[in-house]
């Protein structure tokens, strides 16, 4: 297995999720003593590369005019996209990549980059696709944190002809990362579980937000609603294309949500204080089986 | 003005609330040299007054059989119960208050006791209505904390019968305790605006809970999930009773609440980006509006 201390690094896309992972690779894997790798980088946004350039948390930078050549040289190239900007960015740019290059990316929708991975990944390369579950609501390079994934999930979604080596390579990174737990599984289950855990929290903290008769109302709260809406302070494109990525599983868990919700409404509208009472026992304990498992440090 | 280092406090309910509260007095208030006032507490449970004596939280403790007794001594009585309960205390020990203490009580739906005042408290007590904004999803007082209260808002319902020097009393100890806004309103405002910026989102984290496949689906969690459900659990027959005290104003507000989520629901069926966006972009907006009155330290 090759050592991840001597290994180049492409990060292609320097935002939030870009500038962690390359913050945390030079932090965590190149950042000690004998390590002879390097980390480089891509954006089309000049003034991010600059910053990643005077921190020293790159070691070159490419814009589009010269990314293809950045892509000869990496073993590991992270994409750093929105979904459709990764497979737009696989397709246009498939040729230049490394022979026996490892690939990932960090789209929080996998199913319409797996529906073509034929055309846009050539048989050379090792494409494992992956989703870091950790994130912000805050966007851009210098918002970025190398510390962000400490105690987080990661999901990894390593394909029937993926070579065993290089998946036990990016297990060792991510464990390097600072992520605490693995869980494998395959594009179909990764956007069914996503759809739950993320996109209808996104969903609900956004329509609590919209049903807010004022801006004044937290002026009455005890800390609950800023908890479940800090996420509404949401990244517009990104979740817009998220959301209609994912649109089939997403509708299916909003429309359980629905049902749910309109179960404890029937009981609060019949004043039916036992089956109200039960209910919410049953979701105390449900809950309290899940924070078993929950991934906050 | 009175001195709130002179008072004798009573605690009526020494539970999580009770607890904290009893704390925070005797570490803010009580605790500084010169201080001679006093605290007792009244609880069914015997343990936690045990607890509360042993650790020197409370000065003399009380039971059924003698809590009259202690409410004759006390200058300023919290009553920490359940919203019911405090309307059976009020009326059950309406003629043990001494005359002209302060009466104040932390109930989250406020008009049960409003709706028949007179019949509960004599003409020579100040009752003063509150709402300490602060909270846990842990309960009792071995769970009790006396900073919870930092940076919190604390909602004041003062009568229009309630003497000036009183209020000014009860917002020097609020302030004291460590609250750090005092919303002065009036119980069916309390009513409507807690029902959204509480009841309607524990409703919320415990329908998403009721709607969750199975409690392992955390394992594919970036903390979103976790956050918006962590008010999931729940104290079952405390929001039971809250939920069906305040039915009126919480159905109006789940249903506002339905219909922001069904609009989402909407543009991603049609699969309209551009509107869903430019509704994204306005909740981020109008919450982030919202965030520069947050709560959180």
């Amino acid at each position: 297995m090759q050592n991840l201390r001597n290994l180049t690094y492409g990060i292609v896309g320097l935002g939030l999720m870009g500038g962690s992972l390359a913050k945390a690779i030079r932090e965590n894997i190149l950042g000690v003593p004998g390590a002879s790798g390097s980390i480089v980088g891509f954006d089309i946004n000049e003034a991010s590369l600059a910053a990643a350039r005077a921190e020293h948390v790159l070691d070159g930078v490419y814009t589009t005019s010269n990314v293809d050549e950045m892509l000869t040289r990496c073993d590991f190239v992270y994409i750093c996209l929105y979904p459709h900007a990764t497979v737009d960015f696989l397709q246009k740019h498939k040729e230049s990549f490394k022979s026996g290059a490892i690939i990932s990316d960090i789209s929080g929708v996998k199913s319409l980059i797996f529906d073509d991975l034929k055309s846009l990944v050539r048989p050379d390369i090792d494409y494992i696709p992956g989703h870091p579950m950790a994130g912000s609501e805050r966007e851009g390079y210098a918002m970025s944190s190398g510390k962000v994934f400490k105690n987080h999930n990661y999901i990894l979604m390593p394909l029937p002809t993926s070579k065993t080596e290089d998946v036990e390579l990016f297990k060792a990174l991510i464990t390097e990362l600072g992520f605490t737990r693995i869980v494998e599984t395959d594009a179909r289950v990764h956007d069914h579980k996503i759809a739950f855990t993320s996109q209808l929290c996104h969903v609900i903290a956004s329509a609590l937000v919209d049903s807010a008769e004022d801006t004044a109302v937290t002026a009455f709260g005890g800390g609950s609603f800023e908890d479940l809406t800090r996420i509404a302070m949401i990244n517009a494109p990104l979740w817009t294309e998220l959301f209609l990525s994912n649109k089939k599983e997403l509708l299916s868990h909003i429309e359980r949500f629905e049902q749910s919700l309109g179960k404890l409404k029937r009981f609060i509208e019949g004043g039916n204080a036992t089956e109200l009472e039960s209910c919410l026992e049953l979701v105390r304990t449900k809950r309290e089986s899940m924070s078993r498992i929950d991934i906050k440090a």
